[in-house]
């Protein structure tokens, strides 16, 4: 486990560097990160590579023992070549700005930027792609925003066409996959799909996947194409990129696969206030925390689904180390919070730990934003943390030995997030939601669980959770029914099995390719107002309440085994199976046919893992998180109260904001 | 009373055909309408007339004994067309797509549209002209779209200087009818009056309703010329269209003077949604009833306003007959809500009704609405809700041998509806509001009630209530007066008489034309903001309580006979009379100076009834509406607990969502 | 002190206005504004101009005893110049008419349209800068507009770049002053400094506040254009103009330094809709007022606002006089409303008031507004209400003989309001409402308090409120330290010191250059959401509670003589001053550490008056105010209730929204 830094020497003076690089030294710090602002540095004008100040500053960083990860500076481009280009930076699909344009704004389907991308990576690459001081590699700086204002230009428009057609082939292949005469408006021309019209055809959900795709994969695209010309000339660098998780327009397992590790940048208070309106719904409770501190679960819910892309160890690139300044509040942050929040990071599985950033700017919108050091150059309050932490790094590292290994899977696919948050049919109806809460649960019970894609070995999981598998194809279930033949579980949550690879209802009866799986059809669903609930009644203890939101009636097929867990005893579905559990092979396959409240979820998830003999579920106090990794467990507490709870027959009470870790004591 | 149903043929394969005609006929459907989407089946290319499968088709369903509605498909040109139109389908007048467009937002006033619309229903009506299969035809499909997209192009403009000039002759009558002086900013050419510019001559509210005026004129001579191509090549064929009432930028009784007859599209669940926040004010209570059943006002309200636009018995062009997909929660339906709706449709006149639709498609932003058959093609729910209505059709054939003829009227112009969204002075006074707590009251008292334009016959009417008649002349004062001076009574509403046609203030003092009929002049008003209220006493039962929105200070003229029905005892226009009634020939004109709470409405209307011997009033609970047709009368509950009241002396009991009819008891 | 009234002749036939200017002697007028919208009256086509009706209109109004203010007409172009100029009135910066454009809204910087202007004005003031009954000029109807569409045009950028060029001299210059290194983005050309652009470079908070300085002298440059023109031609007549408050976009202090006087458009219920969300934070208690008299608070800051333009007595170019049309609700006016402004405004310092306006227009946006007369010319409420004022004008006159002196001072800069509005790194720092905070506290106390710039002569004052000076530099410091020198006392509030000119952050410690002044630094600060709230402990009574909003922990010098005057007792800055004192030469400077509650500043004002001995408090209950004017005093009660208080020993009793004055009594 090695701590690190987010380092901008164009923010700071030639002549500060090599006192800054042995500050960085006497903290403690062993890897620094440089480069992800400096292509107007690097080249000022057309071909004048600046090399000299990059080869002093490398020199005077590793002269401090410090490693160094290059990111390419692509993010910023020059404002002479945005010139050159002859684009405004993004031109919203109503062909005007709609909104100012953020980073990474500029168009990657661009052929010129590309091209001028490609050379300035080939120089870098082959300058530093054998120096020992650089240990690998960050493509881009927070490369995920080909979607974030709405970005379409002719480049995008020639690439989707040629994206297009090698995936259907011909205009009639895409005029019935996305069942264009429904509307009587099939194309006749390539010229028609356009990105900056608004006709009604572009309506049709099929469209909107295909673009949501198109979209991820040009930004993939083009990380690979930088990711390669790196790997083309260099020797044992790392090439990873850092996350974010403001959004989810880019397939980030998709992603992943060309990289050697991931990172993800981790802002917990900034996460707090933006994601809560997402990822929790009107009915959630929103648990105590402290606001200084963040939300232990969405904190914990973005440290597992970046270690879910490659399902290894990960890197936090960046580590809030004091107030930002993208927020709406942009509250300060506790004393102990980056010890907590380094420690939470190890415990979820990272590896490496950068702060962002060593000092903060004078200029610039993020000039209230803190560093490590404040602007005058004095030790800021992180300083002193980091400082403190020093004597736990070996306690770390032998944390940081073990691999988490779950026997819990939360299954995911972007598609899904795409096609209902596009379509969700009714707004109490959230995906992500859903998600968070599966994830939510299982963290307040401290069995390890692990977010992750179907595409990965699925034979380990005792059992896996799908919120929705709400596009299927005939791979993906025969996989899934290979696995559950073999002995696993699998639970599978409302709409699943509704709608094929084109985002189109199927023309089976629900749940259409899932049907050999759950043994049931489900003839009836009804999406629920606010406010409406319907009673159940089941034999799984803390079920049986009221549901609202979406109900789905299960007809069972006796024959087949199916079972009822749960049934529907008010409303239109009165009388129906509400949860169906149906033997399959050596396992047993679980259907949810309602939209569960938090504690459902936990009735649920309890009758599962216990049911499917997954491991054993402490019963901890909201707020309070014990993560395993290894043999090791670390107990924290996010409140702003003492915690007691019970953990091997011991009685354990942690003090506010604070964490506690076990070594050895555990399997 | 006629059945039928929406079919898409362009969502089924054609070796369906027969089999779906069939089972529709079993299901004792008896009209099916078609073509909605069938522009590029019809004419896949430029002039390349595809009949064999419209032939094919008609000839399958007129086989199983099916009456066709053919409807012009030129709400969907093909992309072919949109091509060659070269036009977006939709510019913002701000010049850019600010809202992604809808169904029918092509221009109307574009004149090459024009022509190969012209093309097309020429050759569809000489080829199905005297089709005896084909009893009727739609005009396009929801033909009301011309502002939906605020759009405006090259064409509009040219028509919007053609409209004018045909109206005022010259630009300087514009400048005097427009007051365009008063900013110093006449106009000296025609093109200064340009849609794409947001001068600050364009906030005048002359300009806006002559804008709106001119629109909604676009939409109906589209419609008009579409009906008179047909007309000039058919046979014994009805002429209508299917009108939508989540908007009122059309002037549906102009429009509807061209027509046969008049038809609307009926989604209640999806009109409770939409409509609840233009109906209902803030203060008013919003009443008990059924999420998955709609709100019995709101539905009844927009079928009386279509039997209105004929003052005849109307069609139900599409009829929900489940969840649908356009709202925000898209709730599933009731059990028993087919039959409640089909009942208080012909309750309220209607005389065929057409369920939306056979089947939802598998594709297209609708792809999760509902259908009498499933996705699977399996029955729906629906399905077997109609076969159970069968039995009753004879009974509701009965009931449709006579029409409704109402004693009270409602009346109503769009000038007023745009005049007062556009200008209401205060954010609390809506007309719709008020125009709808009139029928609201109404409906609760089971006296049947018209809500219709001023065009028509008024002398059968005991009783007139117009909630507001801002714009007036001296044609329409002049056939009020006759009215009431032949032994009709009139109430007008706040700021009566107090515009010209012009949507200028009136020179004269308030109420300007209308004077010599209310006996009475208005020298002050106000807006209150929310929460003030004054205090008003009254001898009329039920009245005196607090008022508040908007108070006029009415000056009775004594030695007119005008008598104060009402005073402010508090506020700044204490003292004052709030209402008046005026003797005026054989009748009686009150006038109302503030906005009422339905329950001063209620007051009000019971005292007008009663004083005018305009019918008794039931005593009604809310949710409960009885309507009389000829002699029947059928009694609703549209609420989820059983309701009693007292019809003729006997107590009635109606069970939750459910209704009775009684035959021959009454009149 | 004189009585006037804003006429529209345009509104008005022309054999009118000899009976008008009769009846506005009659009703002891004795001023009339005259010219706002004539522009096209008095030049229809390009170059013809019509000075007939001007003369005779001005001879008509001069015949009756009026003496006239001549508005100068260029806010309303005609639309012949407007289709000469070819350009939109208003420009988005996205490159589209986002918004609708108001008045003002095409370009002042647009060559040709300066070149009419300049004709025009030339004309006007050879023909009228000698005529005796024009007393003055009035530059521009509201002339504050060049941001309020966010306008941006060709003309502007060019501007700019010259503006930019005239202060920093090179783009090397700017890249520096601007921080474009920080993400490598250097302006290379003038060129990319686009205002159509959004590039990230754009969100820089130096490039931000330069382009509001630049808009702002944009406006100021326009106004003073057109006064230099006249001056060159006119003999004894004033120039100004007619300030709104609705937007802070230009910098009055500045704009008025040209100017004779100032003046504003008082308009006190709609500023009190309007202006209520940006002057009180969610955590002020709204006071208690009449909604048809508005907030006396917000009506004072403005008022002394204007005198503070110019420190000296200023007009009321338009007074409302009855409902205006522009707010949400335009509610009525109550009765006795234009008695209880026309004597506030004086005793805040007014020394004529024109009431808006003379009679509404029956056309326009505006024609639902009220003027003295109605639409029907019949007198409307105000009318009787100013002939009631009669006899009071020789009290009044007694009043204005003397001019406001106050010892107390609040300072503000439009550049900390534009920052901070821009940048307040909390959505909860509001500097608008901690400044309106300052001046609500003081005018509750009966203590005269000035709101002015830094540019003034301090040294009369004995105690200067800075609310937060966040952007300084060494002469405004300086001129601080020679004040505090010679005895007088500041309070700098949160943020101070935080910035230099360039809205960059300081590279020293805080509070920066005003270390000397406030002899302690600031070394940690910290937003903090909603609710979350911190103790504090001071022996000023009344202080010691929680603390919100933003908290900074000050380290006082000790050998600098510095006390602490509170002190956090928990969170995460417990055991930190929290407000301190510093001796500084004769005076004493007080350093606020955080944000304050209306209570808080309450309690800290009153002990800064009583220990730096600037006057004596009154106690009085909320919703009254107490004005002195040389030596006389008015009470005002703006609620709805009685209240009483103590006044020299005196027990005063005022009834519910009226008012007493009180001659010669004190001092």
């Amino acid at each position: 486990m090695r701590l690190g830094v987010c380092f901008y020497p164009e923010q700071c003076s030639e002549d500060r560097w090599q006192i800054e690089a042995k500050m960085m030294r006497e903290l403690g710090l062993r890897i620094v990160r440089i480069g992800d602002f400096s292509w107007s540095k690097i080249e000022p004008s057309q071909g004048s590579y600046q090399w000299q100040w990059t080869d002093s500053l490398i020199e005077k960083l590793s002269g401090e023992g410090l490693q160094i990860v290059l990111s390419t500076p692509v993010s910023f481009p020059p404002t002479w070549l945005l010139e050159i280009l002859m684009i405004p930076r993004s031109t919203g699909k109503n062909g005007n700005n709609a909104k100012p344009p953020g980073k990474n704004d500029f168009c990657s389907n661009h052929p010129l930027f590309k091209e001028f991308t490609l050379t300035l990576i080939s120089e870098m690459s082959k300058r530093y792609g054998r120096n020992e001081a650089i240990i690998g590699w960050q493509i881009n700086h927070e490369p995920y925003t080909q979607k974030q204002d709405e970005h379409v230009c002719q480049y995008c428009q020639q690439s989707f066409h040629t994206w297009l057609q090698l995936k259907y082939g011909s205009l009639d292949n895409i005029n019935k996959a996305w069942g264009m005469n429904i509307w009587s408006q099939p194309f006749t021309s390539w010229d028609q799909i356009n990105l900056t019209s608004h006709n009604f055809q572009f309506a049709t959900p099929s469209y909107q996947i295909d673009l949501e795709r198109f979209q991820s994969d040009s930004a993939i695209r083009f990380l690979n194409f930088q990711t390669d010309i790196i790997r083309s000339q260099s020797d044992n660098q790392f090439v990873t990129h850092n996350a974010k998780f403001e959004h989810f327009d880019n397939d980030l397992f998709k992603m992943g696969s060309h990289f050697d590790l991931a990172a993800w940048s981790s802002y917990p208070t900034l996460l707090a206030e933006k994601m809560t309106p997402v990822l929790y719904s009107n009915n959630d409770d929103i648990p105590e925390f402290v606001y200084d501190i963040g939300d232990p679960y969405i904190t914990g819910f973005f440290h597992s689904w970046t270690r879910g892309i490659k399902n290894a160890p990960f890197w936090v690139m960046e580590q809030q180390c004091g107030q930002v300044s993208e927020g709406l509040t942009n509250t300060g942050i506790r004393a102990g919070a980056l010890r907590l929040w380094t420690w939470y990071a190890v415990s979820c599985g990272a590896e490496t730990i950068l702060f962002s950033r060593w000092q903060p700017p004078r200029y610039s919108h993020q000039q209230l934003s803190a560093g490590i050091l404040r602007h005058d150059g004095s030790p800021d309050l992180g300083y002193q943390e980091i400082s403190n932490m020093l004597p736990e790094i070996p306690v770390l590292m032998t944390l940081d030995e073990d691999i988490i290994s779950s026997k819990v899977a939360i299954l995911t696919q972007y598609d899904d997030i795409w096609s209902l948050a596009r379509q969700p049919h009714s707004t109490n109806y959230s995906y992500l939601n859903l998600l968070f809460n599966y994830f939510r649960v299982l963290s307040s019970t401290g069995i390890s669980v692990d977010i992750t894609s179907f595409d990965g070995n699925l034979s380990d999981y005792c059992l896996i959770l799908v919120p929705g598998l709400y596009l299927s194809d005939e791979n993906l279930v025969a996989k899934l029914e290979a696995y559950v033949a073999q002995g696993g579980s699998v639970l599978f949550g409302t709409r699943s099995g509704f709608k094929n690879q084109s985002n189109n209802l199927i023309e089976e009866p629900l749940p259409g390719l899932l049907k050999n799986l759950v043994g049931a059809n489900v003839h009836n669903w009804q999406a629920l107002p606010d406010q409406v609930r319907f009673k159940i009644r089941s034999d799984i203890s803390g079920l049986g309440s009221d549901v609202g939101v979406w109900i789905e009636a299960i007809y069972p097929e006796d024959d087949e085994g199916t079972n009822t867990l749960a049934r529907y005893i008010g409303g239109p579905l009165a009388g129906k199976a509400a949860m169906t559990v149906h033997p399959f092979g050596a396992g047993n396959v679980y259907y949810l046919g309602f939209y569960p409240s938090t504690a459902q979820l936990r009735a649920i998830i309890e009758y599962l893992l216990q049911n499917e003999g997954c491991g054993t579920i402490l019963d901890l106090p909201e707020g309070v998180v014990v993560n395993q990794r290894g043999n090791h467990r670390v107990a924290f507490n996010f409140t702003r109260t003492e915690k007691a709870f019970v953990l091997d027959d011991k009685l354990i009470t942690l003090p506010p904001r604070d964490f506690r870790y076990f070594l050895r004591d555990w399997n």
